[in-house]
C-alpha cells in the first residue's frame, strides 16, 4: 500500500499559481511547496508541471532547483519527475559512480517488472541519447559488468508459468556455483539475468528446501566481493523487494551520518507504491516506527518532505 | 525495394474460398495456393487467415501443413506467418540447433532495428512462454553465449547521433582485441552488443580509415572459431545487411545440395522488404541472374514459390 495522501481532485492551474507564489521574490516558502507537491500523485504532478509551463513559460523543475538546496532539493527533484524519468535519472547517477552504487542498477533492473523496465529504458534513451545498456557496460568491468549488463538488458518473460524441473536443476547449478568458491559466474549470471522472476522465485524456494538455508544467507557466508554483493541484491530484489527496501532504510538510518541518497530513493520511489508495507516491515524488524527513526536522523524541510510522503503531515 | 507483387485490393473472403477449393478433397492445387498467398502482403495474408478461420472454423496454417510437404511446406509455413511470428519461429529453430545455426540468431538481432526486435521478442514470448534471451542462454555456452545473449538482449539506442571520439576509441579497442590473437572477447562483446547501429557503422568506418582494411576482412585473416564467425556475421549485418544476404544466397546456391533453409529464409524475410536490391547485388557479384541460379538448383512447387516471391510469375 502507498503512503502518499493525494486529493482525488485538484486544480493543476491553482496548484501552479500557489507554487509560483511560493517561489517568487526573495526567499521560498518551502512548506507550501511540500504541502502541494508531496500531496499529489505522479499524474497530478505532471499536470502541474504543464500548467506551470503554460502560465509562466518556465520549467517548474528548473525553478525549484534554483530555489531549493541540499538533500531537500535533491529529494524534491527526484520526487517531481515522472516515475520512468526518475528511474532513468537514478540509474544514470548510479552508473557514473558504479563502483559504489551498482546496487541501485541491480535494484532498478530486478524490482521493476519487464514492461516497466522497458519504459525506463525508453526514458533513459530520451534523456541521455544512449541506451541504458551501453552506459552500464562502459562504466563497469569484469564479472560485475556481465551481471549488470545482463540484468538491465534482458526483456524477461513476464508470465506466471513455473517449470519445477528447471527450478530444481537451476537451484543445483546455483548451489554448485556458490559453494565451490571459484564461483561459476557464467551460470549464475545466465540464470539470474534471463529467467522470469516467477521462475527464479521457484528456484530460490527449491534451493531453500534442498539445502535448509536461503541462498541469500548462503551468499553472506562467503567472502563477498562486489560481484557476490550484486548477486545478493538481485536475489533479494527478485524474492521480496519490500524486505529489501526495509533493509536499505535500516542501513541508511543506522549509518553514522545517515545515507540520504538511500533514504530519498526509497521514499520517492515507493511512496506511491508500497511504502506502507515497507514501514510495517520496518517496525516489525526494528521495534521503532520508521517515522520516529527518520525524524531523529534528519531535519528541516527535508524531514518535513519525507514525513509528508510517509503520510504523516 | 520489395519483389513481392501484391494487388492493392483483394477480397480476403474470396481468397479464403479459393484456398479452400485448392486444399479440399483429394490432392492439393499447389499452384493455386502459390498464386494466392505469394501475391499477398503480410497484412493481406493475416486477413485471409482470419477469413478462413471464420468461414471454415479451421486454422489455415495447420491445414496447409497437412496438405503440403518438404521444402515447399516449410517455405509456405514461414511465409504465411506474420513477420514477428516468423522471426520468432526462425529464432527458435536456430536456438535448438545453435551450434550450427547461431548465425541466424545473430542475423535477427543485428538486421532488425531495436523496435522491430522488441516486437519479435514479444512474439517469441507469446509463442514459446519463454524469453528469447533465456532460450539463447540455455542452449549456448562460453564466449559465443555471451555474444549472442548480448546481441539479442540489448534494447539499443535507435538515434542517429555519432560520437566521433568514441568511434575512434572503440575502433582502436576492436583492433587491439582482434590483432593480439588472444582476443579480448569482453570488449568486442561490449561494443558490438551495446552501441547503437549508427555509432557502430561509424566505428567500422573509422577502423577502415585507420587500418586500410575493413574489420570483416581482418577477421577472416584469423583462424576463425565460432565466436569470431559470429562476430563477423554481426558486423556484416550491422554494416550492410543486403550485401550480407547476397552472400547467404550465394553460399546457399553454390553449396553441393543447396542450403534450402538459407534460401527460404532470405526469400521469405526479404521479399516484402529489399529482395530487389539483394537480387541486383547478386547479379553484380555473380554475373548470373538470381532467378536463373535458383531455377537451376531447385524444382517443383518450391521453385515456383520462390520465383513468385521474386516477382517472376
Amino acid at each position: 500500500m502507498a503512503t502518499l495522501i493525494a486529493p482525488s481532485d485538484h486544480s493543476p492551474q491553482e496548484d501552479a499559481e500557489a507554487l509560483r507564489d511560493a517561489v517568487k521574490g526573495w526567499g521560498t516558502d518551502e512548506k507550501a511547496v511540500i504541502a502541494i507537491l508531496c500531496h499529489r500523485d505522479a499524474y497530478q504532478r505532471q499536470l502541474i508541471r504543464e500548467a506551470y509551463q503554460d502560465l509562466y513559460e518556465e520549467d517548474l523543475i528548473k525553478r525549484l532547483e534554483s530555489e531549493l538546496s541540499g538533500d531537500f532539493e535533491s529529494a524534491m527533484y527526484r520526487w517531481i519527475l515522472e516515475p520512468a524519468e526518475r528511474y532513468a535519472l537514478l540509474a544514470n547517477v548510479a552508473i557514473r559512480n558504479a563502483s559504489k552504487d551498482y546496487h541501485v542498477i541491480v535494484e532498478i533492473s530486478c524490482v521493476l517488472d519487464p514492461e516497466e523496465l522497458l519504459v525506463v529504458k525508453r526514458a533513459y534513451q530520451n534523456r541521455y541519447k544512449h541506451s541504458l545498456e551501453e552506459d552500464v557496460a562502459a562504466h563497469t568491468s569484469g564479472h560485475l559488468r556481465q551481471l549488470l549488463v545482463g540484468l538491465v538488458s534482458t526483456f524477461r518473460y513476464g508470465g506466471d508459468e513455473i517449470n519445477a524441473r528447471l527450478a530444481k536443476n537451476e537451484a543445483d547449478i546455483l548451489h554448485e556455483a556458490i559453494k565451490d568458491k571459484k564461483h561459476n559466474h557464467e551460470e549464475v549470471i545466465r540464470v539470474l539475468s534471463t529467467r522470469s522472476k516467477t521462475q527464479l522465485v521457484a528456484t530460490f524456494n527449491r534451493y531453500r528446501d534442498e539445502h535448509g538455508i536461503s541462498i541469500t544467507k548462503k551468499l553472506l557466508d562467503e567472502e563477498s566481493d562486489d560481484f557476490l554483493k550484486a548477486v545478493h541484491v538481485a536475489i533479494r530484489c527478485i524474492n521480496d523487494h519490500k524486505k529489501y527496501y526495509e533493509k536499505v532504510l535500516r542501513n541508511a538510518i543506522k549509518r553514522v551520518g545517515t545515507d540520504e541518497d538511500g533514504l530519498t530513493r526509497v521514499f520517492v520511489t515507493r511512496a506511491e507504491k508500497d511504502l506502507k508495507d515497507i514501514e510495517e516491515l520496518y517496525y516489525k524488524r526494528n521495534s521503532v516506527h520508521l517515522e520516529d527513526a527518520v525524524a531523529k536522523e534528519i531535519s528541516g524541510d527535508y524531514k518535513r518532505m519525507l514525513l509528508t510522503l510517509l503520510g504523516k503531515h
